[in-house]
């Protein structure tokens, strides 16, 4: 019996992390067997990797090699913990995955969205996403709500350009990937994210 | 004035590092402004990179990620070091480049010679060496001569096997790219390894 593969995606500040944790444990409390997992999660080489991609004094890094480093932490993390779980039959909901490089470093640092797709097909080898719920919210909302985190790694200190390319990017990988990506409003409160998002999510796993 | 971008590979043993230095001490004699360089190269972010492959408590690493990493570490010394130089007209003698990877990653780790070379590709953007020496060795010599180094990493600590198949994926890689690589006798004494060396070397640059 195969588990399912689902991914959060959005821009930062659109609640990634709360809502996928938020489902995650309804669908525990539904009695699914599901974790919650995010690159690099808890593994080791892919936390290694990802300590050299957000280090604030890496200014010098060049584009392609931070897009090699994702696709790198997310073989990593795919093969050491996403897949052994999905072969378990967990249903695996992962904070972040392929859309988040192809948004960030395909559009916004105008690598092209198909070259960084290459990149990471030969990461992922095909283990797409049964679905993916995109949490929509525009850029300048996003930034309000982070600006008061304490640690802002190199990715979070770029600038609101940079940010508003992101959520461009994301627009163009939603229209490539139609039929997996789903999008909820993530302007609502929490309650009816996590509402949205578990209509979803059941709908994926009673097919 | 462009400079030139030469590469020394071959099998671990054959002595790339000593002859490869010696051939940019003689350019240098001879009034050439060329210098000696291996990925990581002292680039900090390459470095960090280089860390995390060659640590040998790193045993769970995936050959693809590890395919990655080395993508990703020569991205950033090309861009930080090698095109540099090259731009500035000197004669950059770089200790493995690409076809390690062919070879190692490619061949002997199984992921296919042209599954490697796409990632690289992407990384090296046709910055391709203008000429490639390869010293030639059989790989069980190779590795009686480095049996008595102090220190170990994590690929000089794999199999015969493993060793016999980098030699099997150089020849792979030798008749993919006949016109810019050229065989050296690497069992010969090192004199005349630098003698038969130079002279390519001083034949790119001549053209």
């Amino acid at each position: 019996m195969r588990g399912y593969f689902i991914t959060f995606e959005g821009p930062d500040g659109s609640g990634k992390t709360t809502i996928s944790t938020l489902v995650q444990k309804k669908l525990q409390e539904l009695g699914y067997d599901a974790i919650y997992t995010r690159e690099p999660g808890g593994i080791d080489i892919a936390e290694q990797i990802r300590d050299v991609i957000l280090d604030p004094k890496n200014t010098a890094m060049d584009a392609k090699t931070e897009a090699l480093l994702y696709a790198a932490s997310r073989r990593q993390h795919l093969v050491e913990k996403v897949i052994p779980a999905i072969n378990k039959g967990q249903i695996v909901i992962c904070d972040r995955f392929i859309d988040s490089s192809l948004a960030y470093q395909g559009y916004a640092r105008h690598l092209g969205i198909d070259n960084v797709y290459t990149i990471n097909q030969f990461a992922i080898e095909g283990h797409f996403p049964d679905t993916t719920i995109f949490l929509d919210l525009k850029y300048d909302e996003g930034l309000k709500r982070i600006e008061s985190r304490a640690f802002k790694d190199r990715l979070d200190l770029e600038t609101n350009t940079f940010h508003k390319d992101v959520s461009e990017g994301y627009q163009h990988v939603l229209k490539k990937y139609r039929h997996r990506m789903h999008v909820v409003d993530a302007s609502q409160n929490v309650d009816k994210v996590v509402e949205d998002s578990m209509k979803i999510v059941l709908e994926t796993i009673s097919k």
